[in-house]
């Protein structure tokens, strides 16, 4: 198998289930009326976009060795997504999303227990196809048994071999992989509250935690903000992004196509302020799939002329028209 | 593999995961604490009580030939129950219990579509594993695609072998099963109100339903009252059976726990009225053990002297005192 140019990495791949109920009542039986299976995790997600977007991405991730983690592999393989995987000797992560109506209830499953030589074993594996990659994306949950510094030891992996980090995570797991300079950092608003420590709420805020991410070693800082697009902070400028008007639909994997697309930019050295346009585009067409991983192209390419880009150079500090 | 002296049927076998959460909260995300998976399904529970008791059981039923079915398949042999599944083109059923607290939000798949092929297959299975059966427990859901003259056709099979019939089931699967005369038939109170066309309250209600099973065709109507206990109905008389005492715990399984005791008492010829206390017994038993197809012999064997049954003999309409 080729190695792909982007790697994703998917310490905690999962199987979701979706289920659709009329109404959920808390302590009573249900009859669903609709099962969806799909194989997820963030780092999963971030692979399919990147196949989308024409990028030869590949997943390197843990998954047990039991029979849900045989579907996952069997069902990615037919969706022609390219994926390796360490098998740990635990249970495959199952994540259960109730959906009654616009809103889910998610049961997620903590993952296998992963022993010091299964996370080892990972370890090389990445070593070994990191070597001839351009970019790692570095996203999602952590099973038990894999460290703290999980993202950072594969980040300082990465950046040895000479390829790319943009890192997905929050709490001290982001300030270590921060001290190895990745490429991008790109936590939601949430994430990034403790940055500031202060609930984000706004784009000022995101820029004051996007800074944050910058001020602690990533070369560029992005804070995802929902409905509300994101925010971008480099060196020399920061950048506001949204989509005037707001899709309606399943925000899960909103984010995940948001990273996709800023590391396919990555692996293509395009530089960052001619992706941030796209980036949201697709991003906000993500909401519009029903699932996390899918994005509707059509959607995307009406979404891009409308996506608006606010400009901030550092040293003049002036606002300039989105390029394009 | 020896063909078993009770098959206990399963048409819907499951995959039953239990999730443990502090609390639920709908439209939120929780982390599951605690995962439990067992395989299930009221076939293969009445199976598994059926071991624990000595019987020589096995479970016949329909799976899905996907990954979730092979785990089920795995685990009962590892749990040494044999079963012998006609695997189905569909995904196996799961079952999600979110247990918070006392009681459990349960969320149940309909099972896989069942093809006329596919059906037929099961029944030659049947057929031929019937004909060294002494009894045939009926009992759960049907997944899509089974008719609902199911399990009057499964009886009707087994009659014509020479088998006895114990069938627990509601609405109209139920009506047609009784039209075969089977040994015992077995509803719950919930079950069985549509049988005295108003809700079962009290044994006076189940002493009626069960009558009315008799009425229909079974040789004895069983009808079960949760904590209350249970009736059973024959030509020549009525008993009321129950623990004085309450067992606190899980309730699901009781039901088959008691349709185990019953089978057994049928396959080795002991007459109805020498298994009702033990029935009880074992049933109470079953809702200490925290997971379905479970039941703690110890318990069992000290609420035996407790159990109070209530004959009532139809000719002579007194009280006796419970036979031992």
């Amino acid at each position: 198998m080729s190695p792909g140019e982007v790697v994703a990495v998917s310490l905690n791949t999962a199987l979701d289930i979706t289920y659709t109920v009329p109404h959920l009542m808390p302590d009573t039986s249900h009859r669903v009326t609709d099962v969806v299976t799909r194989a997820g995790g963030k780092g999963v997600n971030v692979a399919r976009v990147l196949g989308r977007l024409g990028s030869d991405a590949v997943v390197l991730g843990l998954i047990g060795d039991d029979a849900t983690g045989s579907d996952i592999t069997a069902e990615l393989a037919q969706a022609g997504v390219p994926a390796r995987f360490v098998r740990v000797g635990g249970r495959t992560r199952r994540t259960v999303s109730v959906v009654a109506g616009p809103q889910a209830t998610v049961l997620n499953e903590p993952g296998p227990h992963v022993t010091a030589a299964e996370w080892t074993a990972f370890q090389e594996l990445f070593a070994g196809v990191v070597r001839e990659a351009r970019v790692v994306v570095l996203t999602g949950s952590r099973p038990p048994g894999v460290p703290v510094s999980a993202y950072a030891d594969l980040a300082g992996i990465a950046t040895a071999a000479g390829a790319e980090v943009l890192v997905d995570t929050e709490g001290p797991a982001l300030r270590r992989a921060l001290d190895t300079a990745p490429a991008v950092a790109k936590p939601n608003a949430a994430e990034a509250a403790e940055l500031i420590e202060r609930p984000v709420r706004g784009h000022d805020d995101a820029v004051a935690a996007a800074q944050r991410l910058v001020d602690l070693g990533a070369r560029a800082g992005v804070v995802s903000c929902g409905a509300d697009g994101f925010v971008a902070v480099t060196a020399g400028a920061s950048y506001r992004v949204r989509v005037p008007h707001p899709v309606t639909g399943n925000p899960t994997g909103a984010g995940d196509a948001l990273a996709a697309v800023l590391a396919h930019g990555l692996a293509r050295r395009v530089p960052l302020p001619d992706v941030l346009a796209r980036a949201a585009a697709v991003s906000a067409a993500a909401v519009a799939c029903p699932w996390a991983g899918g994005f509707d192209p059509d959607v995307a390419s009406r979404l891009l002329p409308e996506v608006i880009v606010r400009t901030t150079e550092r040293k003049q500090d002036t606002c300039t028209s989105p390029p394009r």
